[in-house]
């Protein structure tokens, strides 16, 4: 991979831009307004899930997806809201227990401008490798527990009582008080669009491609449930004044672009979020990688992790100066635009163009458009987020991993988001210390006759008592290293006869300092004891960074190429 | 190795004990002499260093010595207060401001029961494994801060001032604030003192050994340097009134055995301690296995991992009801016992009933000792754990151990204790997880006229176009599956007429379900671009697990036994 400066890595757009054809301009229109048809009532619901004004969701939109556009590294990856990170943000805003919505609004943006620096830093630094420290199983976990806190919570406005909570527990009680006084409008409201949503997506494609209607229209028209139940939602309330029957209305949203300015700053407010800005970033940087390389491989097309970084890391930064909150590629939508046909990262462009003349023209409308019906739009895009089979899975194939996605989700439902994915990546880790912390070692014999080298417990092979040849099949480092020792230490505690430890290092493809000093250790332990230690077949890498030290000058024994050689010389 | 239940294990005092005869007895008795001659200057001036009164440490060295010979995994440990672990406990009380002496013993004392709580239940719960979470090199330079740092926290001593501080700098700076006000006889003291233990550790074994004096009592003698220097300056200190002088003394040490309780308990102070408990359990425990392990090694006896957790838990939650403060296997007071001759745990009991003699006859004598030669007591105690060897070490062999080297011993002197030795653990973790964030990979080919395989970067190989080989020399877990994946991606994106992708996995000693998964996407990816992955080599216990899954229906190829086969199979 090129490691020198190259100017067009930084901006993308330099690649595609002079190469841009009308029939890629035809594709990405198309693309955007499938796109702009889904993310609109979406960027109102998970402005309101974050706990912010509904016109935060549009000014997010376009600001992310133009900045996305700019500098980010794949061609389809739709940059704007998503429902688990605007979770988090309401989390994030939640702790700070903030009195008015003009300082929840300073947070959240500042939030969004430390997660854009923390993906720009890592982009920039080229620590991409961090996402990582991530395992799938944990994340499915954990995005299947923040789909049911977020569908619980939205559960509220179906009923059209109030709740809260941050956690499932806390929500569920919550819930259960108000049960006594639901307003049955808003339930009606609520089921109808569900359901409406869910038939658009199973029937309208199928029903309008029979009847010869062209794919990219039927698919237009399967996508546009949410936008037709938030149309036909509002118009009933404008005609009906819904508002009169207790049915909550979004109410106001200000009409225009948004100012751009920079946000706010104090160091009780960095330390506050500096934690959650930083699980955000990782969580949406997690989730836009995968969705990008899923789909730019489907098209031979590749797409560098730290480019993909600094692209987040901008449209963040840009939607804090843009009054929005933090953004990051959604699933669902980025499959949509996949789908629809995106050529190039300017149909999110053009997306962000239709959200703007939303944001210009049509905000009066959006007054009478029922909270339920929103709510109804989240229930639905969450309810594909929900995946249990993690658990049966990680049960059959690794009880280790089982244990991690089950503290992962199970602390995330009890406790909440971010106490859930911290514990779910602090499991990981310690869990795959734990594992490698005993490494695979065999106390091996020659199969006679030949030159090859198994396991004594499970083969018949010879053996010679003043030898004992362990074979080591794991990288030596400072979580197993002492495990080894103890292991030697044992096996020669009962051979009075032993003149010769051999370590067949096949297998071994690093050895840390910490394992060079265990080694240093074992070989001095064995000295005293008139037992020599030998290496045999140690790969070249390692015996080049042993030999600047002083490890085969110390070293009793020898280091043999072969471990037939080894035991030859040594009977 | 025994997993089910051995009363014996739990009480390694129902092996040695009936075993005992009047020759191991002897050797018992001249090693706890040696050893309770070390020791009884060191316990009082440890105890001084926790910031707790001198008798604290009698108490702490007798309770604990008692209680790890009938718990504890070990023959030689001798098991009292330590230097860096007496550090530890003075940052931890520290913290707290806590007003009175009364207030900080009490706290002491329920930092001693946490910290013994800890090792108890590691041990019980058989998690020795934990202690691996430490490098050995992270170690060292915790080690050589701490010593720098407990050295001159001494010097207001010698120097006759009064200076504070919990890092070097601090105390440097607060030392020299006081340089103005040196009592130049407490000086003159301090200096003699360093001057004379040197001398008497350098020089007088050997004049004793050239004058025909019997091995044991010379090396008696010899290490009685600090014990003399008590004396002498305890005895200058009363002739001449040197308090008159501005000498520091002791002062009034209780006469007689300590009292029993059980440690008072707050939340407050649970929570406050909480965290310092658990890293000095660490520290004392990695610092107790190494001697212990490296002591039991030279006799080709073992140390139980687990056994050493329980005996040390034992120990530290006897040493919080009996009025002491946190105790560890202290290394040079190990040798001495181990060179001493101790043949049993024994030994250490008659260390506690030498120190109880102390504390019950002698402490009236104690008050005139000058608070200037525990200093130097502990100035040439802690001289012999500076080792900066380490850091040159670490830079020839691997710049990401000198990496973590140098965090926690710049961290350590700079910040403290507890920062440093943290970051530097969380140091080695992420270092460990960057380095094996890139398995070692290499596209391979055959080697012409053989059955051999080797990278097509250093070899003259054949290779087919519709093939594409890769070696993995790693196993493969979630902080290395994406680079696999992108790996892959990348390898297929330039090349139309591949058809099979082959994953030799003879380095793959485990795959974790991350992997799994990344496996099943990268299968998935190829099948849609027509290419089909197979593997070939695999590990049996990994088609074992492999197989109950769906891996192996939803492979698009094959699963080979061996690489040849493969590309045979395939050309």
């Amino acid at each position: 991979m090129n490691k020198g400066f190259s100017f067009k890595r930084y901006f993308p757009i330099l690649v595609w831009a002079p190469n841009y054809t009308n029939s890629k301009f035809f594709d990405d229109t198309i693309a955007a307004l499938i796109v702009a048809i889904m993310l609109i009532p979406q960027a109102l619901a998970y402005a309101l899930l974050a706990g912010l004004p509904a016109e935060t969701g549009l000014y997010a939109s376009m600001v992310g997806l133009t900045v996305y556009a700019l500098f980010g590294a794949s061609n389809t990856l739709s940059v704007a809201p998503v429902a688990v990170i605007s979770l988090m943000t309401a989390t994030a805003l939640a702790k700070l227990s903030l009195a008015t919505p003009e300082e929840t609004l300073a947070a959240a943006l500042f939030l969004t401008f430390l997660s854009g620096l923390f993906l720009l830093l890592l982009g920039l630094l080229r620590l991409g490798f961090m996402a990582n420290l991530l395992s799938q199983p944990v994340i499915s976990a954990f995005v299947t527990a923040s789909a049911l806190i977020i569908g619980l919570s939205q559960m509220q406005h179906i009923f059209g009582v109030s709740a809260n909570g941050q956690n499932f527990l806390g929500l569920l009680g919550s819930l259960f008080g108000q049960l006594g006084s639901i307003n049955f409008v808003t339930f009606y409201i609520g089921a109808g669009s569900i359901g409406f949503i869910i038939f658009s997506k199973l029937v309208i494609k199928n029903m309008f491609l029979k009847i010869g209607v062209d794919a990219h229209i039927a698919t237009t028209l399967s996508r546009s449930g949410p936008l037709l139940v938030a149309l036909i939602t509002g118009l009933l309330a404008y005609i009906f004044r819904l508002d009169q029957q207790g049915v909550q209305l979004l109410g106001e949203v200000p009409r225009g672009l948004p100012d751009f300015g920079l946000p706010g700053f104090s160091i009780d407010l960095l330390n506050s979020l500096i934690g959650s800005a930083l699980l955000i970033s990782i969580i949406g940087f997690v989730e836009s990688i995968s969705v990008a390389q899923t789909l730019a491989a489907r098209r031979r097309e590749r797409v560098d992790l730290n480019q993909e970084l600094v692209g987040l890391g901008a449209s963040n930064l840009a939607t804090s100066f843009g009054g929005g909150f933090p953004v990051s590629g959604g699933f669902s939508r980025s499959v949509v635009n996949f789908e629809a046909g995106a050529a190039t990262p300017a149909a999110g462009l053009f997306t962000a163009i239709l959200i703007a003349v939303v944001a210009l023209f049509f905000t009066p409308a959006l007054f009478w458009l029922p909270r339920v019906s929103l709510a109804a739009i989240i229930i639905v895009a969450v309810y594909g987020l929900i995946d249990f089979s993690v658990l049966k899975k990680a049960w059959v194939y690794s009880k280790a991993d089982f244990t991690a996605v089950l503290i992962t989700l199970v602390l995330t439902l009890l406790i909440g988001v971010e106490v859930g994915i911290g514990s779910g990546v602090l499991a990981s880790v310690l869990i795959h210390l734990y594992k490698t912390s005993q490494p695979h070692v065999a106390v091996i014999g020659r199969v006679t006759g030949t030159e090859h080298f198994r396991s004594v417990d499970r083969h018949t092979v010879e053996t010679f008592e003043n030898q004992l040849s362990i074979r080591i099949d794991e990288s030596l480092y400072f979580a197993n290293t002492r495990y080894l020792e103890e292991l030697i230490l044992n096996l020669i505690s009962d051979k009075p006869k032993l003149e010769h430890v051999i370590l067949m290092c096949t297998a071994v493809n690093k050895i840390d300092m910490s394992a060079l000093e265990t080694l240093e250790k074992i070989n001095e332990t064995l000295r005293e004891l008139g037992v020599k230690l030998h290496l045999s077949e140690v790969k070249d890498p390692i015996i080049g960074k042993l030999a600047k030290t002083n490890f085969f000058k110390e070293l009793t024994g020898n280091n043999y190429l072969s471990q037939n050689q080894a035991v030859e010389d040594l009977r």
